[in-house]
């Protein structure tokens, strides 16, 4: 499919941004995807490469007066297709405002570019004993705009909570290039409405954050390490509860079913199945540490096959590890479709059996991962190379029903973007979704950022 | 003033709520102001107690028929003046929507309704091992729904953030009436616009919240207290400074300045103002307590004229009191005007300076207390009983300039109401007040929720 492109836009942008923006095909088709799967119908009309805030209001200003979508992408890591850039639309890509703007170790806050890998703000912190806590898997390939852009989640929110937590105070280009920041550097604020929720999460569709402030946290004092196996993923799941239910507040609480623990055996040639079907992953931090691991060790014993506490820093990292291996290793095996639920913390147990069951009655592969602490899961159906087959999609839907059944939401930490629309309306109901598209064209009156994701079609 | 009262409105209040309605002239007086010691002109028309969701959707609809604007208040413990109800106005009391609806210890969450004393969601979660974090100053005697609308903060927000951060899921009734939920009761979900951190903070501008789904935490394994006296409050707020620098994480870090020390002992016989001009709080919990306290005590030691670690529960509470009786004593010297800036952290000490240089410039009483874990400053003019002095505005006006100066707000926890509306714009910019004027349209497009408050003046 050839797209029109207005020849005014595409010579307006050249006069504007000389070689920042592109052209080139193979750019653009590398630039309109993100890791979500979806493949967009034709092509959008450039790329341009954002090197300054001014940079994104000249484009923004100059998109409305023409009338041209603009998707904005950090390191386009996302998992929902809120990044992906179709025929007729201009990518603005925030990849080259990498810089760390100021870090205060006073003021526990760092400033950020939008394309600020996230792992390197993290290493920014390390450097003053300091740490950002929101750690998603992708940490070391995806920026904190994008982190932004979908409230991202990670291993430490169990203790730490999602991005949303860490963020203070925005830069925000508005839709009609107006440049405005929201919050502050303060840890507290109820200064009129929290705008900087709001646009916490809002994938791009009510403006562009080209500038972060974010908070800190003190590097916990200790960390410790606990890892066991289970006869099932039904009693891991059990296990994750147990720890709640005595009060320990690990920072990290894993679990990985038996379908990961094989798929990390082929990928690496260890026998993790063999000790057990089900993995849980529990760590402590802070000045309790070694008495918190201590009790998670004690209340695992009787419930599991096999329980290791980590003896130093090397065996603590052997047992993160096998976390962080399950999805490279199932990558191997196939094209991945990457879900992401979210039930009540009671519901864990009970939502991975009714997974593994929509997986059976459809013939699917399925293996599943959980951020346990929280209650989120992420069913990965595996299939191979090419299009993803409609029993998917139809166990998928399923999936999200049942989330929804037990409490839950469609997405706890990857966002709805372009596959979970469908079933959004579902979740929010109609009302709120009518709320949504009000916000959205308070800031957006003309539509034109990131048109169709996010929202429930209307 | 006599308001001009719409009589078939009255008539209208009366069918649809029988004695729910009142119209006595003392309740309406003491059901029109909230505790920031603004005097409305004039008398709202009725005072509507609500029993249900479906009270409050029946009065929006009738306040929505005849335009009459509507002023939620939960008890009415609010500093800001957001619960003022003036002439013309109706006062919707969510008091006897008082009910704890669920409380789900596996889950940990709770479901309660918006007139619910906050302390009592703490009491019923202690019964099961768990915690309701947040805890205002006034947890005793305001109601989660009032806590919701203003985002409120408290002492151990320094560790577990404020309202916002355990508000999981809402009930709103709308403007029109309608009844929708937002959020959900997952501790992660990322489904549309984060509406529910929207709605906590707005002040019953947006909506009215009837019901609440809130986090609990598991109670801290343990708890230790240490408290120190400084010979200035700028030595204590280094020493705070001292405590986040070293990497610690107290649950609770108070401040109280020599003003405080000098009126609790007027007030309780008390010879703290002997031992020091400046007195800081400080907790640690979790299962690493006692270690933490040991080493704030260290740290204290060489920066404090006196320093004392709690051996047990009576000893801490002791401690606790001198902090919780810092402001009914300063109340026994006059009329109270309590603001509320919060700073970033290495401002602490500049800022309670600054105070100082104001009030002494104006010749006004100033007592400051501080969340100073957090940078939040409580500075409270005391003047005698009846009108607050024109140079104690001028006075209040300057530390809210000089709080944006150091890169603060205007209002950490208290909220604008409106007190602060005058100041707001200063703070947040014409462009960020326009875009909280169109969301407040979206919600509520004919401007009968509890208008003129928290948001600037256009």
């Amino acid at each position: 499919m050839t797209a029109v492109v207005d020849t005014d836009f595409v010579g307006e942008l050249s006069s504007l941004f000389g070689r920042k923006a592109v052209f080139d095909s193979a750019v653009l088709s590398s630039l309109s995807i993100d890791r979500s799967g979806w493949e967009p119908e034709g092509s959008p009309v450039a790329v341009v490469f954002a090197e300054s805030t001014g940079d994104v209001s000249a484009l923004l200003k100059a998109a409305g007066r023409f009338g041209v979508p603009v998707v904005t992408r950090g390191a386009g890591t996302g998992l929902s297709g809120g990044a992906v850039a179709r025929s007729g639309e201009v990518v603005l890509s925030l990849e080259r405002m990498n810089s760390i703007v100021e870090l205060s170790e006073q003021d526990q806050v760092v400033r950020a570019q939008a394309g600020v890998i996230t792992a390197d703000i993290d290493s920014a912190a390390a450097e003053v004993g300091l740490r950002y806590a929101p750690d998603p898997g992708s940490v070391a390939i995806s920026t904190i705009g994008g982190n932004i852009a979908t409230n991202a989640g990670g291993l430490r929110c169990a203790k730490y909570g999602v991005t949303k937590d860490s963020v203070l105070g925005l830069e925000v280009v508005l839709a009609d290039g107006r440049v405005v920041r929201t919050g502050g550097r303060t840890v507290k604020g109820v200064a009129g409405y929290d705008l900087t929720s709001l646009i916490v999460g809002s994938e791009g569709t009510l403006g562009v954050v080209t500038e972060a402030t974010l908070r800190l946290r003190p590097a916990p004092a200790s960390t410790d390490t606990v890892a066991a196996f289970f006869g099932s993923v039904g009693e891991a799941a059990a296990a994750a509860s147990a720890i709640t239910a005595a009060g320990l507040q690990p920072s990290v609480c894993e679990l990985l079913d038996f379908a990961c623990l094989r798929a990390i055996d082929a990928a690496e040639g260890t026998a993790l199945s063999a000790r057990g079907n089900a993995f849980l992953l529990v760590q402590a931090d802070g000045a309790g540490s070694a008495s918190e691991a201590a009790l998670v060790e004690q209340l695992l014993e009787p419930l599991a096959a096999y329980v290791e506490r980590s003896v130093d820093a090397q065996s603590a990292d052997e047992l993160v590890r096998i976390r962080r291996g399950a999805l490279p290793a199932l990558e191997r095996l196939g094209r991945v479709l990457i879900e992401d639920v979210a039930v009540p913390r009671s519901q864990l147990g009970p939502m991975t059996d009714r997974i593994e069951r929509i997986a059976d009655a459809h013939g699917v592969t399925v293996a599943t991962m959980a951020h346990a602490g929280d209650g989120n899961l992420h069913p990965i159906f595996v299939v191979p190379s090419g299009e993803i087959p409609a029993e998917v999609w139809t166990a998928a839907g399923e999936v999200f029903g049942a989330a929804l059944e037990f409490g839950g939401t469609l997405t706890g930490e990857h966002g709805v973007g372009l596959l979970k629309k469908q079933w959004l309306g579902d979740e929010i109901g109609s009302e709120v979704g009518e709320l949504m598209h009000g916000i959205k064209a308070v800031f957006d009156p003309r539509g034109i950022l990131n048109p169709g994701k996010a929202l429930p079609t209307r």
